[in-house]
């Protein structure tokens, strides 16, 4: 047998992670997935919490790793996997998300129109299988759910997958919240490859007495996005920094002057994006892509703190204060609702924070109303814990028989997980007193 | 301001306590505390989980260490806490469980007829309580709830008590089941002091951003109760255990022979109590006190090796064998029925270890039928993670209001929560083939 | 390839370790290994850090999982281990301590004249291995160090070996003393078999990089011991327990009367060894070996408990003293001394014992100052961390040449390390004031 | 007593951090301690160790929660702290490193002459101070070590001082070299204050107990410089780093040019410090600390990649290549050198190099040379663990007397840490194979 050899990479979360020095190794080496170390895998997550600084790279890394121990288990309990499906599976996994942009959720949708990450990933990864000359084949079709072997797509993508496994570990590690924490071990220990019902093909089940750990995991996710994810100070970050971002899009692009000089001075390749509107079906062009890979948190930083400067002078205060207050983490409010607010709610809203932008000399009378929607935002967090709806996640009992989760459990607790919560939410300046049950007629 | 001086305890789970010098520090030093470390927390749990030997002293400081940091985090909200009350609340936490006997849970209805822990616990502060000359007399109050600000009790006994988070965080980190961790620190930032509704005192409650805590609190515990607690393994070791209690008493006491001498050198405390029918009535004799508490885990593992014994020559070969069993670890099989079995079946399925009893040696055809209820037992397993009809978990909203906390949650899963689950299992020998599904007419 | 099955226990140092269901598994389930259940890794280390209670049954089994760690560390670097040779040692490290006997050191050579646990180890593993007709012949060799590839053996027992390694780490969890962490993946990964110079066989090196982690395990062994082994406080414990059973040995063997009777309800094993001479040559006796085994922390406590009653009437005060004190944990007080102390000083020392004995109605006049020796007893504690004399860690520099560590270091810290420090110390009741610095002429 | 308020921020490495909502948590909130979110506390240690991507302001809150310790702790034994003093000593723990540039030690002498980030903590403290209107004055003369008590110096800066057991504690977290771990919580705990021999003033020292814990503390320290700060590959990245800044400085900043072009799409402030030549002497001046905080991590990594570009056209693809190199993480090789190499070695390396770099279409013949020194640098790696001679560790012995701690130990241990270990080393391309033993003629 040919001795595979391995580097060594030290992770506080799961110990050492053996990297095989074959087309794993070579494809950490690429500049597409280097650069995910210049991505924060939380986004603003860290402005709320300071220990959150980990990125996507050491993300990538962990689910990485994790595939490796869910193959060994699966394997102590009987299902072959060949090494060119273990190179491939680790390939997936470690790639999975390569296409996330600078940071993160945060700016998924302001880039590209109808951008969703996983299709950016898709175009990376098809771009480096050309450069590695076909070598990561199985990878993609493991990706794109074509091997016939589907478990493999499952534990790659999936209700109960590799990325959600260390990305609540992970997370929960790094800001202290105890509670995300999810028994990653215990889990892959009770998976089981079981054949499709119907007969092609096989999926990934948990054996019954891993029920609890499952549920374990499905409501540590759900506290995760309450109480870090969708964090009230987090939202904040996020209107904040879409904020800046579309006030350079509005008014900043086709101008001249000593603002436009400014602007000029952040990043090119943002600067790309904001001008020109890129849409989905786009994103296969190699400028576009190549674009696209300039792109990091640094870009973001950098700009916002040129565009600092940008009120000196006749310039714009409004697009300056965005980014101040960005830079030196002074954030608006953000208030969850009982309902949505309806138009005139949010105009009667935002002409009290016109007021207050004439009176801070932030704004001039006469184009205050416009400003005021930098500042007073609405949006909605939405989440669900378990879509057993699309995909559900199969319970092996005793008998051999697969249930779906909801199916097996002593309570209807998993149930009520599948449903879809929404909070609507307002985000303001906190020196601002609106009154937020005053309801004008819509 | 006197100088107050601490003993340092070093512990895995909470750090360092520290122990004030003062009647804490002589209470720990009485033989009543000192008993706690003869008394595994998890009675039978280690067996189980090798990492769990840890005792109700370790859990009893645990609680205390709790309780400190509960009381500093209302006093850095504004409740006031004079030194005494300080000190009584530390106690009463301290002593909470030091009414538990021998293998906690286990025994605790084998001894004493009709017999409660909390009970002895009582009896055990207020002896203590006159040997220290009335030092006690608040602690006492606040474990009796008949103390003016009620939330001392509270916080010593209730559905989120000091008692609660110490055991479920410790029995977490001890068993190595990380889902049964519990965010302790954030749990008690969160608490605050609230003016009970109609004016009389005032009530322990959680601050609205404390939500998602005390939600994974409660399904953590429910975690602990299903993975760890009732186990099971743990089940068939509680039920081998009695078993062979069951059976001295039953055949033993009153016999002469070898079998007998071989009997008295059990321990003679526990004895007393297999030999006298004692009622919870009398726990409050100075010679059931006293004999009480000379029995810890030492006693009945020290008579179990003793009784293994018992099968030689002319003895009780049954009896023997269950000890052997218990002391070498060689349980029976717990299986989980849907529904409890009627007497026929359970009559059925005891022929069934009669007859494999004789095949053993182990018991003669004309009282095989008997000793086969040693082998085979059935029982019911139940738990519900809050019992909100009882006495409720309060959430302070941000106008100042207090709500139950399954009126608040996002989700009807707490509501869930409060079910009871009962789960009907029976007890038997692995070898012994029953036919779990034959149900014979009732 | 066959299918090898594997049983989990979850252990919250290492996590999960997996036992295969092959003899491995058949020789936990003795009752040689399960007693180990009931005999406390630290002796009496947990009266000094309550968290402490776990046992060696628990340390055996992390010694055994580390084995298996460093197997496949060895196997990736290109060592091939058969799986005949995989068992063997897996089994040699679950059972190297398997003859330590109740209170593990404190009692090491109380019961047995010139006994060392690794005798017994030896004895115990002979024996299994009959029973198991010679299925552990292979491990008997690795432990004997007759097995033709020495690596094995030193993996068992050695100055960097898996029970080195797991008891650090493990004792270092359970006190909650930090600074005794050690990276043991780390090491493991950087272990490497080497040819030995000269040709026959191979032997265990570390690679250079590997270095600051094998110094880092000196280090921390060295801090353990004088921070938990050879605690004060644990000294003070040991000597008591010593000193009871002493008395016991002394006084009590032979006479009859009430306190005859109250120490023959002691454990008869345990009375077996203090009432005959045996010897480390009459080991491998049957009926040795079987008593032997027969004892554990249980035995121990449980006849502590009954002479705490030798008191009572015309009894023994001083035994029922010593014993209470241990029970209750009220200890005698441990100093430092810079030197061993005379014979005359000890003698003054104990007359002030004497004389507070008779104060205390302990003693009569008469016999006074033969009791006070029971109550004043002077040890030494001495440690070194790396015997580097009789047996070298061997490091492996990217040459590939073996050196002992001391000579690779950066500094002479190392060489440091092999020095045998020696603190002798007094052991005496704390309210008895004694001199420490007057020097009577000897 | 008047409540005080706290914002609590959760900590992974310490838990909860509670801030007082006073002076502190307004020094938070500028922009200068916000900036230090932008500053990774490893500088390129985070290319070697993917966990650790904490930042200087993480490290900040930490310091600063260990000074709440450190001064509970000295409470706790009789010494008087007041509110005052508690807030200065705070807030001087919290800005003790405020002075930090980008990329912290890696940029430290490059920026600026003969600067020493301590210089620039004191210019900023004294900045904010005047800002803050004299509210930090006491804590500027606790970090001048100008007030009377001088144990709050000692606790800010010294060989045993918040700084230190955060960082070590937090960068052993985060990089998870489990070895550099400290018992930080139990150090705290055995710190005294004691009145200086001579009487004026007071200065912690360290009771006899907790040798063991600042021996461990002192042999981390040295574990973590030479296993994470002066990481090979860590010395690596810093190299390559300042080889790139070098570059720009050295020839393109008086330039025209495409090539200058680029070069000024870098971050304004960063070529402000290249162009000028500013001395220590300067960094009082507004405009100097303005443009010096302007800079962060974000600067050098946007830079960076714009001169990746430098090499297209007619440009430096020199620098180019560096820049490549420093974003894609391909480092050159560092190998230690048993002694300083003399200057022929060091030119005919370089001149391997230059070969190299023709080859490679990097250089023309005539500029090879010249080329090569940024390619090939020369250093050395030097650390002591305990500077005694210019400050001491006080040890508090039972009678009330300090000593020197390596006077005080069992081992000559502790003075070995005190030499200085100096290690040379040569940084240059993996494919150049150059002969290290080599030796020409001086």
């Amino acid at each position: 047998m040919s001795q595979q050899r391995f580097k060594i990479f030290s992770d506080p979360v799961h110990g050492f992670i053996s990297v095989p020095k074959n087309v794993i190794m070579d494809l950490i080496q690429t500049p597409e997935v280097q650069r995910l170390r210049r991505i924060r895998q939380l986004g603003v997550g860290h402005l709320v919490f300071p220990g959150a600084e980990h990125t996507r790279f050491n993300h990538a890394l962990g689910a990485m790793a994790l595939m490796q121990d869910a193959l060994n288990s699966l394997s102590e309990k009987g299902t072959s996997i060949s090494p060119e499906e273990q190179t491939a599976a680790l390939a997936a996994a470690l790639v999975h998300d390569i296409g996330h942009g600078a940071y993160s959720h945060t700016l998924e949708h302001e880039l590209i129109d109808n951008f969703a990450h996983e299709d950016m990933s898709r175009v990376l990864l098809a771009h480096l299988n050309e450069r590695f000359d076909g070598a990561l084949g199985l990878a993609l079709d493991i990706f794109d759910d074509a091997y016939e072997r589907p478990f493999f797509h499952q534990l790659v993508s999936s209700q109960l997958d590799m990325d959600r496994l260390d990305y609540l570990r992970r997370d929960s590690f790094y800001t202290g919240v105890a509670e995300g924490e999810v028994g990653v071990q215990r889990l892959l220990k009770t998976l089981r490859v079981h054949p499709l019902q119907g007969g092609a093909g096989s999926e990934v089940t948990v054996e019954a007495k891993g029920i609890y750990a499952v549920e374990n995991f499905l409501i540590s996710r759900r506290l995760m996005y309450w109480q870090v994810y969708l964090h009230k100070t987090v939202l904040a970050g996020d209107q904040l920094l879409r904020a800046a971002l579309h006030r350079v899009r509005d008014h900043h692009l086709h101008a001249g002057g000593p603002t436009a000089e400014c602007i000029r001075r952040g990043s090119d390749a943002l600067l790309f994006f904001l001008e020109n509107d890129i849409g989905l079906d786009q994103i296969g062009e190699p400028r576009i892509r190549t674009a696209y890979c300039q792109i990091d948190d640094t870009d973001i930083l950098f700009s916002l703190k040129q565009w600092m400067r940008a009120g000196d002078k006749a310039g714009d205060p409004v697009l300056a204060d965005l980014c101040r207050r960005f830079i030196n983490r002074d954030f608006f409010r953000v208030t969850f609702l009982s309902q949505d607010p309806n138009a005139p709610q949010v105009e009667q809203w935002r002409s009290r924070v016109a007021d207050w932008l004439v009176a801070q000399d932030l704004a001039a009378e006469d184009t205050a109303r416009h400003d005021a929607a930098y500042y007073l935002t609405t949006d909605r967090s939405r989440h669900t814990a378990y879509q057993n709806q699309s995909e559900m996640i199969g319970i092996l009992d005793r008998e051999g028989n697969v249930q779906e989760l909801s199916e097996m459990t002593d309570t209807s607790m998993v149930s009520e997980l599948t449903d879809f919560v929404v909070k609507p939410y307002v985000c303001y300046p906190k020196p601002v007193a609106i009154d937020l049950n005053a309801v004008p007629a819509a």
